[in-house]
């Protein structure tokens, strides 16, 4: 790869990086999902840092590669990424923003490429997988498994061969200048990703942009907290929310590795004043064995297809 | 394919199929984790219906093509399936056992290989990444994306190739005739899998293999429920559990498909007093919108390696 790290301007191309924009890794590779989320949370003056997997793309912080790290947190067909809540819990990163997106899988061929011309269509098989519709109606079509869904359309394009295509998002497209052959081709339109901007904590200062938004009163938290194994520990811990009017907007149980008795839960609690939360934060924390505030921000916009 | 279905005996070889036999659907190919799951929980005289995707394996009962289901519910690092979760929710199928097994990535080739011998080893990307360490120490092995684990096992001692090998567990080595040249090569190794049987509602009375299982007084119930978006509602519904003294093993939100407001929640719940359980989902079921029991059943033993 000649080019491990881009910028991206306004207007979509290349240029240099300045010292002054700012460095976000992402788990994928260019043309991805997050790295598409990561421009639209963050627009201009990014420099994005691609990496293989999410143990890498949080190393890429300790490491001094990046300045912030943009990560899907959870999606509506697959549920929670788990290893990102696990990753986020051992760092020193909190969320300071999330923007939610739509996951259309475009199949994507080189120019001049026609849907009836191909044989083989390549993607990661978590996308062949939510394209089955696709594939029933073209059993002619060879399926060929890859290792991302962005990097199926940069090995396609790289060969300029018309029979093959791979299947992935718009940003794909654009990035390794694909043609899309057919929009849309997933099985359920309800595709959604919820990701967030992670920032080391003790950076927040340094760059306005990496400092929490907020955007009108409306304050999310995402907190992760341990309870003791036994019946009401977890009712003790959700009261003050109730009391204080906050809405839940998610829980998520987790078993603790190595602690077969014991609970952590990752709850998204949302309020139109903050002044309660803080509040009954506080008393929520008095009700647990730990207790960890993984960020305050304002949440997403509904999303636009 | 040569066999649709393949009857296990207690010997784990392979006898024709008669009538008595339950067919035991499965998403994955022979070899799988989920067979694996299937023949612990039923032993002998089962015949396993391998199917390609989730959605097809829910669809075998329907078309009469198996008696029941064996899915997993729940990884120690990838978390909930949320797939077979709605499946099951749109099903008439009820969990009636559960079983939990050590998921170990072994490194399989053809009978001669070697490690040392070897040029690629494929298998899906989720099981590729999770090897990742391996793969760090073994620079010169090309890394090889396939649909699915044991079926990159299949396919490598279908070629008779010394030098190719795939990822999967023990069962498909065993199924395919391949050679465990490297052991556990997995990054993490508290990998566990929680594997629940379903089995149309109609149907529990027919084969006493097929009932609910209840060894000892411990009853474990799944449940899903939904609740309006509004601060106080799931401690309303959670209250009663409390009140019961019976234990919260898992709690999950998941937002509803084209309703943003309303949610719904997976709960497990565990108690060694059964009549006490009656009652509390009696009045939990009065503090929601939509209450469904998805089974009673005898939680799994501990796993062991």
């Amino acid at each position: 790869m000649l080019l491990a790290v881009n910028r991206y301007n306004n207007e979509g191309s290349m240029a240099p990086p300045t010292q002054s924009a700012i460095r976000v890794a992402f788990q994928g590779e260019h043309g991805a999902f997050s790295e598409a989320a990561a421009i639209s949370l963050l627009a201009r003056n990014i420099i994005t840092v691609p990496r293989a997997t999410f143990d890498s793309a949080f190393r890429a912080i300790a490491e001094g590669a990046a300045d912030a790290l943009l990560a899907p947190v959870e999606n509506s067909l697959a549920g929670s990424v788990v290893r990102v809540y696990d990753l986020l819990l051992e760092s020193n990163l909190g969320i300071v923003a999330e923007t939610i997106l739509p996951i259309e899988h475009h199949l994507i061929g080189c120019p001049g490429a026609t849907l009836a011309g191909l044989k083989s269509v390549s993607s990661h098989p978590m996308a062949l997988a939510q394209c089955e519709r696709f594939f029933l109606s073209h059993p002619e079509l060879k399926r060929v498994p890859a290792e991302d869904t962005a990097g199926s359309v940069r090995d396609v394009l790289a060969t300029g061969d018309r029979s093959a295509a791979g299947i992935a998002g718009r940003p794909a497209a654009i990035r390794y200048g694909g043609v899309i052959l057919s929009e849309s081709i997933q099985d359920n339109a309800e595709n959604f990703t919820r990701f967030v901007l992670l920032v080391p904590k003790d950076s927040t200062s340094q760059n306005p942009l990496l400092g929490p938004r907020m955007d009108g009163n409306i304050m999310k938290a995402s907190l992760a907290m341990r309870l003791a194994h036994q019946p009401g520990a977890l009712l003790a811990a959700l009261q003050p929310f109730a009391d204080h009017g906050i809405n839940l907007l998610k829980i998520e149980s987790r078993p603790i590795h190595g602690r077969p008795w014991e609970y952590q839960f990752f709850l998204d609690v949302q309020t139109d004043a903050p002044g309660k939360l803080h509040e009954a934060l506080h008393q929520a924390k008095a009700a647990t064995s730990f207790f960890q505030v993984l960020g305050r921000y304002s949440p997403a916009r509904p999303a636009q297809s």
